[in-house]
């Protein structure tokens, strides 16, 4: 008889013989494409420290970014709520620079933040590429947004349909136009944490605002997204190179896109090569004929699962209504002949739309895969 | 044809849709058996957050705790060692005071603790129970464990084998004796973070010391321990119940057993039990003949795997040589009869060691199974 | 710096080390409450292999279901469909005279059946308990159903509302109420293989007809159910004892519930007593009082999470609307005071229905929750 | 307060939302660099099925292989062994044609084979490109593989020291010298399912055997190699391109290596350029200085992990004694300069072993990192 062997269960009892290597740290690439010339970034821009109500010591945030992949990050530290004040010292440009020399070991580009932390309206406001926390400490919340923009910063809108701040209705109110009328508010998060607020799609498709999705994370990444499945939101940005100036340069022209749980939502002129790149026929040539069946199969090199759901009926052939397209997988799939002309034909064009790619007006990204069959 | 479904990576595609609910918080119980009358207690004594050289806010430790199954947990800073006192304060009663309303709140024992860390000798030193952190830090380390004792402190020596004080060799001194012979010296760690200290069993044996297990942890623990199957080291205690003034009489007593990566040791007493109370045979009766197969189902309630060696063959029967009980599985294994005599056997009795069970003389466990026949 | 250790893949660098034990097999079992006297039993009524158009030999079946926890399989191998027949031999007993050793040896209750495999009307239909499969191969299907009756088979119609034989509606038709007057049809599948059949359960209720879940499988189990989220569907089987006339007996009786994908579906007077000996308290008293805010811990001893959602509010204090209490998990849920009332309360009353219970007339099953406060 | 969301066990929650997509299949690749112009072609050459005494049908074998990424099999039924033969007709050419229309349409090479099972001397030999199956029956195991070689076969030995026919000793016996005197016995396993030959390593580098590993599978291979972490033993092929005729060609040239449980085992003309090709070193230019750390990233884009241990000192630098390099990951390792000369150099010289890429020789394969500085 042949065995049944739970092989992940009795190595488990070998991990006594584990020896770790001194030192030693290791990262999880992300694999999105580089698209269109730029780099892609994986970034994430709002993150706390136990300098305000985070749960962990600044350079934890560095080793976490790194490990899971990210290239750049932002701690933002809330200037006016620290509930650890009693224990801690109130300098706000602490954590970035406590967290400086591990990121520049570690080639993480931290950006020097803050998180301006108001009742609604405002709400919050995350400003990045600043200066000098310290000087954002003011009473008048206007007054906050004016230093933070005389220091140069990008600000964003944080979790704009956050339930305690806007518990029935999610609205854009008139601070918020001063704030753009005033080149201060260019942003708006997405996602923030595991919430999505899809009034914020529709305002910045209107408003042409910065789209990001970022953790908001205040525990240990690992505790707050446990492997495998589970990651962090992230902000896509595509920058020329990876360097503070090119990412605030990209910030600045609305080359973002934001990717949570496996949907991506951005751009059509991001997304499409986004898609175009990850995607691999296998098959040199189907040779598809009428009424033969053939196996399509398809490798998707990214980290980015593709659910596909077809838009209209192929010419000559039919093919799946539904199609997933696994991160990392190749798939297979039916192609059968429907028509004497498949024979024929040098190419043949599937239409789907990719149900977890959203453009910036929230409509499914349409994609089409050209199959050569002779 | 039948599908090949990876659903492991299909389901990550519907993350999206998960509504966490708010602020719940999920605990793996550790299932070992209560033995003797006692309670074991999952236990883990040595413990850092920001308050010394750790990278998380005390609050992170119980919710660690409470999540993994620990019943006990102390934090236990360093005294002379605080690199970020630059922007934290220097009241080493506070990661406790901090900790202690959650910890009451989730149900977690918080014992007051703190590291005297100290050149080697006497090393470093971990004294529990204490009523007052901040009274430790003395210049004389001799000052410190008198201190400690006279607040009522179980001290026990931290990682004794640890290669950057003793990087040649493991050895006694002269001034354990002397804490030892004070009444200060109770308890020493066999494991802490990833190491073991084959010494230290030694001297737990000869010196009737209290053998611990602790974690030594900085990190967050879901990074320094990515589940499933790494988990941190523990010490069990086997306390009256579940109070601190329970513990302490338990580590006062030797009520412990330490472990780690499946690796579990303490005294026959304590062992020995644990193996009787974990183990089920599924089988009403066997009815083993002579030439004849029979399959024998053991089942493992426990956490703990046991990975059984036979030390003298069975009379009228073989079986494995080897045998792997895995935690919360049955597993089957074959009893062949070898001799006329089987048949008339009331309990077939098989003769195995445990290689994963210890005794505190360093012996693996000698552990007999009888499977009823007939 | 501390160590970021990616655990799960550094042991697979150990693998090679491993010496597996000869022939040993490991079984998880499924953690479901016996209830009102009964055993729950766990059983897969609807299974093929390489006799008729499955992919493997009988004796994995009864591997597998040992593996995975079963108690009770039916092998029901195609009558008149065996697209294999140029390579075996027809005799169609032959599935059930292979596996029956090691089923007997393993402990696996296997149950002799055939599946009458026609167009709609009837579709397919499974015959279990019987004492000849080759004497149900009949150019008429009524022949063979009565054929099956002859023998005592309990027969249920298989996948009812599978979109092969039924494209457009899920129909009743007169050809099943014919087999039910003859008392020849008693059951019906709510889930085959990965598929719900809703009509399934209104016929069930309606027409009194016993559910069942069954797997339905063809390829190799841990091809089609990776482990570890995925499992087959099984049917729950309330019987006296692990016999077949006790499992014949509650068939009959009416005495199942069905599970897929953490669904249970049952009558009430099943479910509720499978979710009062799920679960425990492990507060032993709240005391909660007005503006107080307490934790309270519920742990889930089965392998079914619950999905609870408030169906009306608490007197005197607040809880979740939500709460998932996950398998083998303790849930930590914030309970807060909110009149003065509640510090009288000896008992807190809590009302929710599990949204993953449904009874037979397809409701959410009503749970209530009492906590112990005073 | 912050959540502990365990979403791993959330998630199956939602797995009845699953609509799993029609007669889709998913392939995880195995990533392993192309060398030295020829293709690095996954292989298992050692196969059974139902048709002799397998646990599934044919076709399962080219599903699983194309499933787990290998690119050619083939299926090696006993030819003397076959306990199914009650059920099953004789005929041994039917499982490669039974097979092989879907091989075809899976892009999965599918080689004809057969194992000669003989007790020892000479123990079982697969011969694979064989044209008939059904006449390597013979009374006399010499006229069976004289028959092989007449079909042009490539014909190795099975298992060469599996217990049950060499329970004392693993030897080479005058029958395996007079098989390659005429030419018929080319290759050997190193790896047979679970199983390592250390002499038939000794003897592939003495008489210029072509090494394999297989898996020699009978039970189904998810149930054999549970994922993640298990995967069956592979022989890696290095071919000029990916057909039948470079697959053998290469087999006749020596162009193997052998992977099993991370262990690659190959001449040293393949290892080394896998070894290089596998990992980049992601820093531009490290500028390590005296008495400076820096941190050095090394990505390993292959699924072998490397395990590196130090095999001399480097010049002007000390960097880690042991380097673990996992599958897919970076790893992050500190340099640290220890003298003045260091940031003079252009490149940084490291020079390891690694311990889990033995040459044919069974020697640890020297590798040495070239770290640009400068």
């Amino acid at each position: 008889m042949k065995m049944l062997i739970p092989r992940g269960i009795l190595t488990t009892l070998l991990l006594i013989l584990l020896l770790t290597t001194s030192n030693a740290q290791y990262r999880k690439e992300i694999h999105i494409p580089n698209i269109l010339g730029y780099q892609t970034l994986k970034c994430d821009f709002h993150i706390h420290t136990v300098f305000s109500d985070g749960d962990v010591w600044p350079t934890v945030r560095v080793q976490e970014a790194w490990a899971e992949g990210l290239d750049v990050i932002a701690i933002t530290d809330h200037i006016e709520y620290r509930p650890h004040s009693v224990d801690m010292e109130a300098d706000l440009n602490r954590p970035y620079e406590v967290a400086k020399p591990l990121a520049d070991q570690m080639g993480i580009i931290l950006v020097r933040g803050a998180e301006i932390t108001r009742n609604m309206p405002p709400g919050h406001l995350t400003a990045i590429f600043i200066k000098n926390a310290n000087l954002l400490e003011r009473e008048d919340w206007w007054e906050a947004c004016v230093e933070a923009r005389e220091q140069g910063a990008f600000v964003f809108w944080n979790h704009p349909g956050w339930k305690q701040q806007q518990p029935d209705t999610t609205r854009w109110w008139p601070e918020h136009s001063r704030l753009m009328n005033a080149g201060i508010l260019k942003g708006i998060e997405l996602f923030s944490g595991d919430e999505f607020y899809p009034e914020a799609l529709r305002w910045a498709q209107e408003k042409n605002l910065t789209i990001l999705a970022n953790s908001n994370i205040h525990a240990p990444s690992s505790q707050a997204y446990p492997s495998p499945a589970a990651k962090r939101p992230i902000s896509l940005v595509f920058a020329l190179d990876k360097s503070e100036s090119a990412i605030k340069a990209a910030l600045a022209d609305n080359r973002t896109a934001v990717l949570f749980n496996d949907t991506l939502i951005g751009e059509r002129r991001f997304l499409t090569p986004i898609f175009i790149s990850a995607i691999e026929i296998k098959n040199t040539k189907l040779n598809l004929k009428d009424q033969d069946i053939k196996y399509l199969q398809i490798y998707n090199n990214s980290d980015i699962p593709f659910r596909l759901h077809q838009r209209q009926p192929s010419i000559g052939f039919s093919c799946p209504e539904e199609i997933i397209l696994p991160a990392n997988r190749t798939v297979s799939i039916e192609l059968t002949g429907i028509s004497e002309e498949v024979e024929q034909m040098t190419t043949l064009k599937m239409f789907y739309e990719a149900t977890n790619l959203l453009t910036k007006r929230g409509e499914k990204l349409p994609v089409n895969i050209d199959v050569p069959n002779k």
